[in-house]
């Protein structure tokens, strides 16, 4: 039986959207149970609250905070200490659950995921990795997409790692291809930084831990051309940001250009059923779930305004990471890369400033081991 | 009479695309000469090339090299000092033509501009602006696209400056408003040197020298948020390049969904005029053309696929931004912030590292004034 702590407050829409998700969720997957956080009063008016006791697979537990989405990090972490968010990490925590997925503010997850689950040995910087459907009809994974600003070539290594991990533990695939996101222009190519990752992603590809492929640029991502894209979290998040602009901006075209008069309103209807299987595929929904990666625990993202499919299908991403065992192959990824890892650290000295924006120092809790459930 | 020097070999087709795009352009723009630079066994051979010297306003000025598209910076600035690039840049700097254009490789392209034409007193460092259209219909204008890695936040207000002046220049908006692209995580806000560009930006709004209305996210350059996205080139490349892939991407879509079986065929023909109507406003040929700025003459850069529409397009900008004094705007902007760009030198000592990857240092030819034509 594998178990998820939802945290049924975060987002833009809360319970109302988790929910159902939830719901839809335990129906399509017989042999998974649930944790459903947060505000007791809020939770037991919930229409779907009977429901999903009487599933037998779900299990209510209280917190009596909400982290909003513009809480600071401070204060997140600080002061709202029984908040949701924090009590779904701590069932991951404390063995009572497999993964835990949230989609409230990514800033406070990252934060309270680092101080309630702790960073994996050999990893200075947790990463977020998503998926992007690509030209190929598969997905390639992105990585890191804003947690980290200013990365150095060791971090860069270090999201190839991870990256590597979550492809092989969600897709089946071992050896996936690792990209690593450059400009194209020959003499002014890719700063100091993605120099030296180059040469460390290239002496990782020679001792077999990773399938270095080389550099790629922005178009590769969506054509497919590698299954992970390595990349600092400032250059990806722009990225994604970027490509959700242009999505949105096009779909509007479509829409406009579709009603503009009756003409084409007839032409829309006669091109629905395309119209249709095209959004279908674009979909971003069915890509809603991005994981946090290095902690000592699984933890998943779901997009902050997600509506109950979407916020559905980040379950599903969270329910097939830990029945394939992410939280093992990203360790047993770093082990095996650990001479790598460490003869970098000690030679570049790179890792000096691994005390990132985000890191909520003095750390001062010890997380207990997982437990089986 | 404005007059352009093009580089007619540039580009992945050469005089295939740029002599019709000539012709058309000198059909459209009755007070336009052209000075149309390239290997004069090849130009004499093609089939426009009578038309156009028969229209009287087109001069053949002979070059005997070729910069290819592959050509490393090195062969191209220090062994081929007669390519049909550096002719065209000749002419600018002689006071030959008001603007040069060149479809061939940028990374090139910027290092000749800088040798033959040097960079304006109080910029660092030339940056290569485009227009992207945006959902409110307009276009937004975004700079640096890969001429600049490891940008400081003095570039990055340099930029702003510049973009200011080109926004102007082309839209006659006498006061556009600067975004600096960041990446939203409230805590994870940013790296150090967005940090301290944004207090930049602040400063200079305050003295009026630009409209900076704050931070924006990637999505914001599609929403058409601001008129002016300002970044790192090279954030600045893996956008465009992301989007560009997704575009693509989006279109691939379109086309199999309609050409999936002869129901959604019979719906491609009845959506024809709205699919043509879609594209048109998506077509980024319309969008080609991007300035360099920062030099001592006005230098574009074409698409290195584009066709003979998209290099007509380019030339079209290029006309504009000659016609409209974009080189005085530019320098009117650098001299009106002079004291500020100034105090921020001397203070932040931001520019030590000005001499960046693409500098053909060490800089030996001085440009002659640019003279009315």
């Amino acid at each position: 039986m594998i178990s998820i702590a939802v945290d049924a407050m975060g987002g833009d829409f809360g319970p109302a959207i988790t929910l159902p998700a939830c719901l839809v969720f335990l129906r399509g997957h017989p042999d998974c149970e649930l944790v459903v956080v947060g505000q007791t009063h809020v939770l037991v008016e919930h229409a779907l609250h009977a429901q999903l006791l009487a599933s037998g697979r779900c299990r209510f537990v209280a917190a009596t905070e909400v982290v909003t989405m513009d809480d600071p990090i401070e204060i997140a972490l600080r002061r709202k200490k029984d908040s949701s968010m924090r009590v779904a990490m701590a069932q991951v925590r404390d063995g009572h659950a497999h993964a835990a997925l949230s989609a409230g503010n990514t800033g406070a997850l990252m934060a309270i995921a680092r101080f309630v689950l702790k960073t994996m040995e050999g990893i200075d910087r947790p990463a977020i990795a998503t998926q992007l459907p690509n030209a190929v009809g598969g997905a390639t994974t992105v990585l890191d997409l804003g947690a980290n600003v200013d990365c150095t070539a060791h971090h860069l290594l270090q999201f190839a790692v991870m990256g590597s991990a979550l492809v092989t533990a969600i897709s089946g695939n071992a050896s996936p291809s690792v990209g690593l996101l450059n400009i194209g222009e020959e003499a002014i190519k890719g700063s100091e930084v993605i120099k030296k990752a180059s040469e460390l992603l290239r002496s990782a590809a020679a001792s077999g831990d990773l399938n270095f492929v080389g550099n790629v640029e922005g178009n590769d991502i969506f054509k497919g051309t590698t299954d992970i894209v390595v990349c600092d979290g400032f250059v990806g998040n722009v990225a994604l940001k970027a490509t959700e602009g242009l999505a949105a901006m096009i779909g509007g075209f479509i829409k406009a250009e579709f009603s503009r008069n009756i003409f084409t309103k007839f032409a829309a209807i006669v091109a629905y059923p395309v119209l249709t299987a095209f959004k279908k595929r674009v979909d971003h929904r069915r890509y809603n779930g991005a994981a946090l990666l290095g902690l000592r625990g699984l933890v998943f993202k779901s997009h902050g305004s997600a509506d109950a499919f979407a916020f559905e299908r980040a379950l599903s991403r969270a329910y097939d990471a830990a029945r394939n065992g992410l939280l093992d192959r990203v360790r047993e990824r770093i082990a095996h890369a650990a001479g790598m890892l460490t003869s970098v650290q000690q030679e570049g000295g790179s890792t000096a400033e691994s005390a990132s924006l985000t890191s909520p120092a003095p750390l001062d809790a010890s997380p207990k081991p997982l437990s089986a459930h």
